[in-house]
C-alpha cells in the first residue's frame, strides 16, 4: 500500500492520548464539558495564553468551531472578511452562509490577507443600509497554503480591526504547526491579545478529534454555551475532548508534534529545492506545494499518495504534500530518494 | 464520592472499544467517513436492518444528528411534529427552529405520541398558505421518559405518515436500550421498514462518542453528505466513529450493553415498587422515575447522585434514575439497600 | 353579490388617501423612506406617542413587520413568548421560526396573555444552555379575538418584562380599533412607554397598504435599517407609505375610522345579544364572534360572507364578523334585520 | 429645486394607475392575491408570455421578489451564481445569504455574465460534499449597468443551465426598459421559454409599487404561496398590485413607459457623445454612465441631481443618469443645453 501525504489526519492519535483515555476510562464525570478534564485543560490553556479570563470550549471539528463562533458573534446584517482560500469560503459547503452571513473573499498569493485588502472591502460597503456591514475578519494560521502570519502582520490586522470595530478570529486548525515553525515569532500570548477569539486544532495535530475554541474578548464569552448546544457542538461526553487537550498540553506535546511534522516537511522541501523544483509558495510548516512536471507527478504517485493541487500549465502542476505528527522518518527518507530519482 | 445515576454517559467507553482504537491506531485511512471502518460499520448496519440500500452516516452527537437530518429533509415552509417531551422540543436550545422550522408539540403522559394526535395538528393547519405544512414526525425510542413503542404502535404511526406524506424519523439516542427491553417486540428490521430514517445512539450505550444516522428512504439519501458537511457534522477522522460502531455491532455488543443497563434499572425499579413507591410512568428500559417524599430524596442523595425530575406535590417529587452499560451490580446492590432503608 | 364581513381589508382605501396620492403624485422625492412624507409622518407619530426619540419605519404588511422586528431584536438562541392565537404563531407560515427563533405558545380564552403565564415559561427554561432563552414577549392589541389590553394589564406585562429583561412588542395590526374602543383606557403615549416597540396598522384601517413600526427603545433602533433592507421590507417608493400615514394622522382620521368600524360591530353585537345569541368572547372592537346554530349560519350566509370561526358542538359554531372603516350603515341595518329574522 | 436623474422611482405613478385605483376603490374583493384584478393581471401576463401554465405572484418590491424566489427554489446546500454587479450581491444587505445561500460573484465589464464564466464556477466546485452545489443562475435584464441580453446570449445561458440542471432566474426590475430598447431582440415569450422564472418590475416603470413574479417551470410553482407568506411578501390587499399590473398591461402601457424613459436617456447620451464624452459602458436603456471631469460634474450638479458612480482617475468619474416614464422632455432639453455648455 502507498504511504499517504494527503493530509495530517490519516492516522488515529498519539499513543499518549490513548493511554490517557485508558487511565481515565471508568471515572464518573459530569457531562457537557463540565468534567474535571475539560476544566483542567481550560486552565492549562489560560496559562499558555497568559489570560486567566479566556474561556475555552471544546468541539469536535473545525467547521463546527467556525460556524458556531461566527454565528454567535454576528447579528443578522453583519458579514465576514476572509481570504479566498479561507476554509470557510471554499471548503465548508457554505456553512457560514447557512447561518445567514455573507463572506467577502480576498484574493491572495499566499493565503494571508492584509489591512489594505480589508480597507478596500470596507470602502466598497458604504451604502448604508443597502449593503451588509463587515463585522469579523477570519484568518487561518497556518493558512490553507501552509504560510504563517508574523507578529507584525497580526498586529497590523488587529489594528485595523480595532479601529473599525471588527472582530478578529483565527482558525487554528494547524496552529501548533504554525507555532512550531522555524520562522514563527508569534507567541500564544500574542494571539490571545491580538484576536478576539481563535480555535486551536487537535484533529490535525495528534488528537482523535477535537478543537479548542478560545474566546479572549469577555463580551463575546457571554451566553456562548447556548450557541454550542444549538449548533450540535456540545458533546455529552465532553471528557473525550478535555482528556486529549490536557494530554496535548502536558510537556508541550502539541509543540513537539507540530515540530516533528514541520521537520519532515522541511526535509522533503529541501529535497525538492535541491533537485531544482520550484515551490508554489514558500512555507515553513507541514504543508508544501512543489511544482512538478506531469510525468514526474505520475512517477511519485506510484508509491505515494498526495493531492494535485493546482495546474500551473499544460505540462506541470503544483502538488500538495502534507506531513504529520505520525510521519515516520524512514518513510520520508524513502520519499526523498524517490524525489532524487526524478532528475 | 457519590455514585452517579444522573445519566448514561458518565464514564468513558466499553473496554473493547478502547482496544479496537489501539489496534487500528496507526493504520492510514481516508478522512470524512470514507475509511474502511466506517464502510464496514455501514455494511454491518445494513445487514442488521436487512436493507442493503440503507445509507449510514456517523456523527458525533444527537443534537447534531437531529438538526442535520431534519434540516436536510424539509423545505423552508415545512414543520415537525413531536412530543412535548421530545428532545428537539425541550433540550436542544431551539436547534431545529434555528434551521428555520417550526416544531409542533403534543402533550403526552408517556413521551409517546399517537396518530390521533398527529391528525389534530394536521386538521388545525388547513389554512393554506397562511400556516406551515407538517412534513416530518419525530419520535424517540426509547423516549425521554424511558418508554418504548410497540411494533403495532410504530406501524400505526408509519401508516398515518404515509397517508399524509409525512416523513417518520426516530431519535434512537437510547435505541439499544429500547431493543433490549423485556417488553420490546420491535426488530431493527421493522424500524428500517417503518421509518424514513432513524439515528442509533452510541454515546449513551458504551461508545466514546458517536451516533449512526440510518436513512432508509432512498430519495432522502441523495446529497445528504452536503448537509453533514455544512452543519459541521462531518468528522475528518470519521474512523473514530466507524471503529466504535464496528465494535458495538460485533457479537451484538450493543445489545448486551443495553440489556445490562436495563437489568440494573429493573432491579432498582423492583426495589422501589416492592417497598411501596409509585412510578411516574412505567418503563422497562434504563430510565426509571420513582416518586419519593422530599425527605426520602434527601436521604438517597447522601450517597447517590440523580436528578429530581418533576415536582408531584408539596411533599413529593419524581426522581430520575439512569443506569448504563457501566453500572456495576455491586453499586446497584448498595443502592437497593439504601432504598429498603427508606421505609 | 353578497356583502362581506370576512375581513377589514376588502375595499381599497379611504378617499382622503387617494386624494393625497393624487396631489403628491409628481413631486420628486428621495427613495427608501427618506422622502418628505415619511419624515413628516414620523414626526406626527412621535408627537402622538409623545416620544421625540421614537423611530418610525414604514413597511408594507404585518407579517413583514413582525419578522423584521423580531429577527432584528433577538440573538440566535433567544425565543419569543406569544398567545397560542397570536398571529405569528398561527397565521404567518412559520415566519418567525424561519428566521431561526422558537415561539412559545400560551393557551388563552381571550387572546390575551398574563404575567403569570410568562413566568411559567421562564421557570420551565432554567436548564442553561440546553434550552432557549426567552427574550421577547409578543402581544396583539386588539387581539386576534377582538379583545383589548387595559392600561393596568399592559403595565403588568411591561413589569414582568423589565424584571426579566424581556422585550415587549405589540402587534398593532388593529391598534386604531383598540384605541377607539369604548372600553379602552390605553393612550398611545402609554403604549410607547410600556413597550419596546409596536407596529401600527394601516392596511386594516383604511390605508391601501402599510404598517408603521415604532421603536421606543433607543438601543433597538440602532442599525434597524439594515434589517428592513435585508428582509425585503424597505420600499423604493417609501413615499407611498408616508403619504398614507400622514393622511391617517391628520385630524385623527385613523381614530375616526377605527371608531366607525367599532360602532358598526357593536350595533351588530347588540342585535345578536338582544336576540339571545351568546358571544365566544366579549369584544368592543370591530371583530365579534357570535355563536349560532348551523342552520342559522346557513341562513345568514345566503346574503352575507363571513368566516365560520370555531365549532362549538355538533349543532353550533362561532362565526367571525368583521366590520371596517368602509362598512356602510345601510348594510349593517340590513344585516341586523337578517339577524332578527333568525329567531 | 434641482431635477433628479438619480433614479426611476422618484415620482408617484402614472396617472392611469391612480385612475384605476379610484374606479375600483370600493369594490369588495378577496384578500391575498385572490381578487379579480390579480387574477385578470395574471391572465394578461400569461397571454403576453404565451404560456397559459405560467403562474404569477405579485409582491411589493424587488429584494422581496429575489429572496422569496431564490430561497423557495433552493435546498440548504445549494448556491447562486450572479454577476458581481448583481443587485442581490451588492445592494440587498445580504438578503440571499440571510436565507442561507452563498452567492458566487462573477466579474464583468458590462453587468452581463457568460456561460464560460458559469462553467469556471462549476469546475471550481467539484470537491463534493465539501463545497456548495451551484443550483441557480441570477441575471438582471436590463442589468444594473443598463445593458441588455440578446436572444442569443439568453439562449446560451439557458443552454448551460439546462445541461447542468441549474435554474435560470431573471431579475426584471427594469425588464420593460429592456424590452423597449431599440437594440432588443428578446420577446417576453422567449424569456418565458428560456428562464425558469423571472420577475417583472412595476416600481421602476410607473407603478406605485409592485413586481410580478412569473414562474414558468411548473415544478417550481408548487407550494410557492407558502414561501410568499413566510417571507412577508403576501399582501392582504393584493388588489393594489393586481390593479396596477392590469393597467400597465392594458394597451401595452408598460412598453410605452419603458420607451419614453429610454428615449430620454438616448437623447442625453447622444448629447454627451456628440460633445466628446465617453461612456463607461454602452447602453440603450434608461441608464447611462458618461465619464466627465470632476469640474464638469460639479457644473452639472448645480442644477441636476445624479449619482457619481465610479472614479475613473484622479480627474474624472463616471456618473449615472437615469430617466423614467416621468422624465419630461422639457427637462431633458434643459439638461442637454447644460451638457453642451460644458465644452
Amino acid at each position: 500500500m502507498k504511504f499517504s501525504f494527503k493530509n495530517d489526519y490519516s492516522e488515529g492519535c498519539h499513543p499518549r492520548i490513548l493511554q490517557a483515555l485508558l487511565e481515565s476510562n471508568l471515572a464518573q464525570q459530569n457531562g457537557y464539558g463540565l468534567d474535571d478534564y475539560c476544566l483542567e485543560a481550560e486552565r492549562l490553556i489560560q496559562e499558555k495564553v497568559n489570560n486567566p479570563k479566556a474561556k475555552v470550549y471544546f468541539v469536535s471539528g473545525g467547521t463546527q468551531a467556525n460556524l458556531t463562533v461566527i454565528s454567535a458573534f454576528l447579528r443578522p446584517h453583519e458579514s465576514v472578511v476572509s481570504a479566498e482560500t479561507g476554509h470557510i469560503f471554499t471548503n465548508e459547503t457554505g456553512a457560514i452562509e447557512a447561518t445567514g452571513h455573507k463572506v467577502h473573499a480576498l484574493e491572495t498569493e499566499t493565503g494571508k490577507i492584509t489591512p489594505a485588502q480589508i480597507q478596500i472591502v470596507l470602502d466598497a460597503h458604504r451604502n448604508i443600509p443597502h449593503q451588509v456591514k463587515q463585522k469579523l475578519v477570519y484568518i487561518s494560521n497556518s493558512t490553507e497554503l501552509g504560510t504563517i502570519y508574523s507578529k507584525n502582520e497580526l498586529q497590523n490586522l488587529s489594528g485595523i480591526c480595532r479601529v473599525n470595530k471588527l472582530f478578529l478570529f483565527m482558525d487554528g486548525a494547524r496552529l501548533s504547526q504554525a507555532l512550531a515553525a522555524e520562522t514563527n515569532d508569534l507567541a500564544l500570548e500574542d494571539i490571545a491579545q491580538l484576536t478576539d477569539a481563535f480555535y486551536w486544532g487537535g484533529t490535525k495535530n495528534g488528537a482523535l478529534i477535537g478543537e479548542a475554541i478560545v474566546i479572549n474578548n469577555i463580551e463575546l464569552q457571554e451566553e456562548f454555551g447556548f450557541h454550542l448546544k444549538q449548533k450540535g457542538a456540545l458533546l455529552a461526553k465532553g471528557r473525550l475532548l478535555g482528556i486529549q487537550f490536557k494530554e496535548l498540553l502536558r510537556d508541550d506535546l502539541y509543540l513537539n508534534l507540530g515540530k516533528h511534522a514541520n521537520e519532515q516537511a522541511m526535509k522533503i522541501k529541501n529535497a525538492f529545492t535541491e533537485n531544482g523544483f520550484q515551490m508554489l509558495t514558500e512555507t515553513f510548516t507541514n504543508q508544501i506545494f512543489p511544482i512538478l512536471k506531469n510525468s514526474e507527478i505520475e512517477k511519485l504517485a506510484e508509491n505515494f499518495d498526495f493531492y494535485v493541487w493546482k495546474k500551473i500549465d499544460e505540462e506541470s502542476s503544483a502538488i500538495r504534500v502534507i506531513t504529520s505528527w505520525a510521519t515516520a522518518e524512514e518513510v520520508v527518507d524513502v520519499f526523498i530518494q524517490k524525489i532524487k530519482s526524478l532528475k
